[in-house]
């Protein structure tokens, strides 16, 4: 580790992140270093498998227009489980509050994780409090861990990816970043952004009834965005991945926000965003099928799996040129979930 | 809700705590509130009953005699699946650090958790990582989330104990959170007082296996201590327990601490004990089994079920009085877990 401290950075998602996973974290918890690092554990228990994930919620600020921090929380979980192809069962939500959080806040948060729960379809079983003075937190962090059951025998992991598949993404990219900066920052857009917050189970069980065993990888590029993600998955995957940039689906709004700010919508979060990487036969049916759910009307084919072994990502320009694309490098933005 | 903020009492683990449960989470969270409050949540999913747990960690100071924040976190989700009579499979691990947290610390206390893992003989599978700034967080805050399961058809609930059960502890009481105290307040004790954080998760194992189904109760004492968990469950199972106060295990150290702080070292936290409620044939047999774990070296029978309904709790004093116990009622010792 370059730093004998924790930095902003080590909580991007991105390099810094990955580099306090693999030297610090992994080489000390032997269940997370002998696995692959996907979105959910997968368990063996009597025959049948079990998913199980994690995940904090820390955003900053704690309502942001499109959710809040309770949404996040729930549609994080259920997406992190719904990745890993499991139907997401149950959810556990563990508070910590800061002394002096205003109990009007607390309950629509929590009446925003139960209508988040309600429209996933899940069920909050098991719960958890604690509180700290004064400056010893910011408002409210949520953590929520999840159970999934699988109902079918894929498998599917980020080392799934196969040269020639395509990759499929369900919406704009972005907007979910922005609305937290635009809202963090006091920022006057013009326009509304709204975070994109969203369940991705129903879609997520689209696209396996379309796809069934072509569908080698499911992810949602939330922290460090798409470009982080698909890195991850060339990585893991041992393939190189080539990206349109014509084909990326960015409102005019997160746009030009972004062109303003100097950020890249590539590397900015999403919390109702996945990619599918599918089999060429399959790629066009799971991205109609995917238009068919709500959460995936504006399904588009961004780019394909182009070369083995070397884990690269690159992106085609407007006019023609071929650029590599890294992890996020910085803490872009901190507390974006 | 008296108050319209959030108190630090509300996160005591006592009175406060039990109505912001009830008034505020409980109505608006209905996965919780159709169950009755138990350590772990049980599912049943094809057949098999699995049981899931969550707890939050934000003990201060992070490393104290006896443990640190690391092993805390796994034991006390390792016990809580085991009070619900499951043998604990798989754990997560959600990490929220502060910037500027030496990394040091980190690897000392991600150590301490493998290493308690391999004692309880549970695998963390999943983990997450949050970095928020300076001043945002104390150091750093671990959410460990549990799934066990059951290796036989018993029902060990809150709600189970029944008139002429005795009540078994394990050993002394109030250890861990004097420990806290006088390693957070610097106070010199003379003699060394140490967390009693253990995984009691083989004591359970030795418990079943001896008193079967008379084996009613099984509750881990940790905030609010045994005073506040002894009510809870008598109120659940809505009947009077009857503490003896002679034969409440105190060492002398922790009984001095308390003398001269002015506290009940029955309302003080633990994090190595738990209570086993046993109906009468059995209970002997058990404490008998209990002392040849070395997690019960010092079982005890503390009292018994004296009645029906009432949900009621009493102290035999030393000279033959009896003193009604209630919960804990402000924040004896916030962030004590």
């Amino acid at each position: 580790m370059k730093s004998d401290i924790i930095l902003l950075g080590h909580g991007s998602g991105g390099k810094l992140s990955h580099q306090l996973l693999d030297e610090v974290i992994l080489p000390r918890i032997s269940g997370l270093s002998q696995r692959d690092q996907n979105d959910a554990a997968v368990l063996r228990h009597g025959g049948e498998r079990l998913a199980f994930t994690t995940d904090s919620y820390v955003v900053d600020p704690i309502f942001f227009p499109g959710g809040n921090i309770g949404d996040l929380a729930i549609n994080g979980t259920v997406n992190d489980l719904a990745m890993s192809g499991a139907r997401p069962l149950a959810i556990s939500v563990g508070l910590i509050l800061e002394e002096g959080l205003p109990i009007i806040d607390l309950i629509k948060i929590l009446d925003s994780m139960q209508h988040a729960a309600n429209i996933a379809e899940v069920r909050i079983v098991a719960g958890d409090t604690k509180v700290v003075p004064r400056g010893k937190a910011d408002k409210i962090f949520i953590n929520t861990s999840g159970i999934g059951i699988f109902d079918h025998e894929l498998e599917i992991l980020g080392s799934g990816a196969r040269v020639g598949d395509k990759v499929i993404i369900n919406g704009t990219i972005g907007d979910h970043g922005m609305a937290i900066l635009a809202s963090r920052e006091g920022l006057d857009l013009e326009s509304d952004i709204r975070s994109d917050s969203a369940a991705l189970n129903g879609l997520v069980e689209t696209i396996l009834k379309t796809g069934s065993e072509q569908v080698h990888v499911l992810r949602d590029p939330t922290r460090g965005g798409v470009a982080t993600t698909l890195k991850e998955i060339a990585l893991q995957s041992g393939v190189d991945i080539t990206l349109s940039e014509e084909g990326l689906p960015v409102t005019p709004a997160v746009g030009g926000a972004c062109a303003i700010l100097g950020l890249d919508p590539l590397f900015v979060a999403n919390e109702g965003k996945l990619l599918a990487i599918v089999g060429p036969e399959k790629a066009e049916a799971v991205r109609t099928a995917m238009r068919t759910h709500p959460a995936g009307r504006q399904a588009t084919i961004i780019g394909e799996i182009t070369g083995e072994s070397a884990g690269k990502v690159f992106m085609r320009t407007a006019i023609g040129g071929l650029r590599a694309i890294e992890m996020l490098a910085g803490e872009q933005l901190p507390r974006i979930c």
